[in-house]
């Protein structure tokens, strides 16, 4: 497409998506809850349309020589289907955030004064050649009351064109718009005042660039560089099983954990044990001077680390290691190093749990437990949109209510300004 | 200054701030509470000082023939500085928002989920020559534990020189920086990494163009095109004595009213009350066809309004009027020309009352009083950085919280992720 139709494409689907914004923002919840059971409904029952046109994005795939995690990704079996349908009708079970109103209080010329909770307006979504996400990112927009404009990867074309059809018969009036293609991102960023909030979900080098380019602000995540501390008061054997799984429970997510940082006093009794552990499970251990020192002794095959290892988000089976002096030392190391997603503290001093929880500046803060439980859904907010390791509007696990805002109302009987 | 040597400016300012951050972070209200008692005294004890150098910047100024109002809002007098006194005083006595932990739930593993409040991290401030701002910004930073680094306009160099020696002798160790001068407006706002917000105070062109260019979000306010919607079934009295002050209680402020609606079948009682008073206190009034009709009939001189009238912000003794069928008229009305500042319904009925507070997508929307109590003291704030006309962090007036955000905090006792 030329750059002029495609911004002629924007112009309409923005001035759709910001009239249908209006529509949306007043729907009541029985009718948003029945149009996330009809799009279900509709999933189960286009079943086979669907695993077709799938089919076809994934040859495509295939036959482009894309990698196997990606056509992983892009494949729909009827087993994600079903996931994805039931991901609808959870939606639909959560409460309605828009139209609370909270902090309601007089003032002394007796006006009431009270913030409610409304809908962002239109959602500018980007994402990858995930098709589970053209459902998630549909149904998280209608529960919130905003309308959407969807751009999923190119790749899943076949498989998007059925579920937007879905989404918009299910909604008929709502304008949301699954069918813009690729060249669209550029436009889409552009686009002020037809879309408020930019949300992309993918691979860092995507939002990478869009960081530099967007002019429309963004909720997105950025990298997932997780730290736990193993403080000297730390109970051992919970310092041991939270590390574990904080590593190794899964290794691809943004929220394990890449850098192990381990108090001095602590680490001739804790290290050897935990790469006993790491060790069994193939796991690469990269370690400052003194873990080197020490894990070397106890014969374990650890390598040294580079400055750039602090700094990596591996999402693979490998850990950086650091033996540290105290706990100054381990928040100045997080300060330097963390990405703002999530950290952890073990230990059984409250003192020092309470100066971490205030000191480190991120999303998630936590104390005796596994990193990899950053999450909405543990975290019980019922749905998920991504994590966000921005630090305006919302931080950490973003649900319905990182898609709405607060505005005031005041209720007034004929208060002037004095 | 050459381009590299601003950007060298920059960078040392930024990490100066970035690590100033971590201590305002951790620094008890006791602390903070004495360092803006400082700063008040240092005001009072320095008044000859600041008087001199502020006369130089006048007397500058007026060289250089700046416009009264300009020379006006850059003149510092003793009782102007006992309000920028009066004014840290009084954020010291406010509450302490960091560090306040909120919703706390326990999950079915049982850890606890909360959320604590926390500083944004470095505020970038770009203002005009208002010295009194420089006080006031570094105050609420201070207080919200965030570091700031402060661009005055430089019009007001040599008032600012001495109120930057009185704020950095009062905080010591908290890295504030308000020396930086006019080139580095184009470096802050490409300062990712070393500034976490853009609060711009001041005219319309520099928001415009903040906007335009800045890489870093903004807390900011574009326009004030406030409307008030006079409904059929408004109390008649209040809807005078409310559109009345709207208006002409201060014609400048952003929260002043520039459109005003009336619904059709209260136009008749109504608009020639109204009229009579705008028309006694000099109010140009701009009206559409029917309130032409009928403001002409009854014998006022009123002019046509143009489509640019209504979506201009006159900050003047102006006024746009337009009769409208039904509140879905104004809604729509609404939609198309507010600014998403401050909108007010008049009206006695519920129903129609609920549905303009839900409707209206703007800062603060208001039944039955004027759209100049919109204001972080009349809200009872107790301070206010500005008025936000975005949708996301913060809506509407924008006190120490918009200074802050909620990070997740998780206290857990060694559970896993299954």
């Amino acid at each position: 497409m030329t750059d002029s139709s495609v911004h002629a494409l924007m112009q309409e689907a923005g001035t759709k998506a910001r009239a249908a914004a209006r529509v949306l923002a007043k729907t009541p919840s029985t009718v948003k809850n029945l149009a996330l059971v009809a799009i279900a409904q509709g999933l189960i029952e286009r079943q086979p349309e669907i695993l077709a046109a799938n089919a076809k994005d994934v040859a495509l795939a295939k036959e482009k020589g894309l990698a196997p995690a990606f056509v992983d990704r892009l494949t729909v079996t009827p087993k994600i289907l079903a996931a994805m349908a039931q991901g609808a009708r959870d939606i639909a079970a959560l409460p309605d955030p828009i139209g609370e109103i909270t902090e309601v209080r007089v003032r002394p010329n007796g006006m009431k004064i009270g913030r409610m909770r409304s809908p962002l307006g239109v959602l500018g979504m980007i994402y990858e050649a995930r098709p589970n996400v053209t459902i998630d990112a549909a149904a998280l927009a209608v529960k919130s009351g905003n309308a959407a404009i969807l751009r999923g990867g190119s790749e899943a074309f076949e498989t998007n064109r059925i579920l937007g059809e879905i989404v918009i018969q299910s909604l008929a009036k709502t304008g949301i718009d699954p069918t813009a293609d690729r060249d669209f991102v550029g436009a889409m960023i552009r686009a002020k005042g037809l879309i408020d909030v930019i949300i992309p979900r993918g691979g860092k080098s995507l939002i990478a660039r869009l960081e530099n380019e967007s002019q429309i602000p963004m909720i997105h995540h950025l990298d997932g560089i997780c730290h736990t501390y193993v403080d000297e008061d730390a109970d051992l054997d919970m310092a041991v099983s939270v590390t574990d799984n904080a590593k190794t429970q899964r290794f691809s997510p943004c929220n394990a954990m890449e850098n192990l940082l381990v108090h001095k006093d602590i680490a001739v009794a804790f290290l050897p044990r935990i790469a006993a552990i790491y060790a069994d499970k193939g796991v690469e251990m990269r370690c400052d001077e003194r873990a080197l020192t020490l894990l070397t002794a106890a014969g374990f095959n650890v390598t040294p680390a580079t400055e750039d290892d602090w700094d990596t988000e591996y999402n693979a089976p490998v850990i950086a290691i650091a033996v540290v002096d105290d706990i100054d030392a381990a928040l100045d190391f997080i300060a330097r190093h963390s990405s703002g997603h999530t950290d952890a503290i073990i230990t059984n001093d409250i003192a020092k749990a309470d100066r971490f929880m205030r000191e480190v500046d991120s999303g998630s803060v936590m104390v005796n437990c596994s990193t990899r439980l950053a999450d909405g859904f543990e975290y019980g907010l019922g749905a998920e949109i991504g994590i966000s390791t921005g630090k305006l509007h919302a931080r950490g696990p973003v649900g319905l209510e990182g898609l709405t805002n607060l505005k005031y109302v005041v209720f007034g009987s004929g208060q002037l300004r004095q």
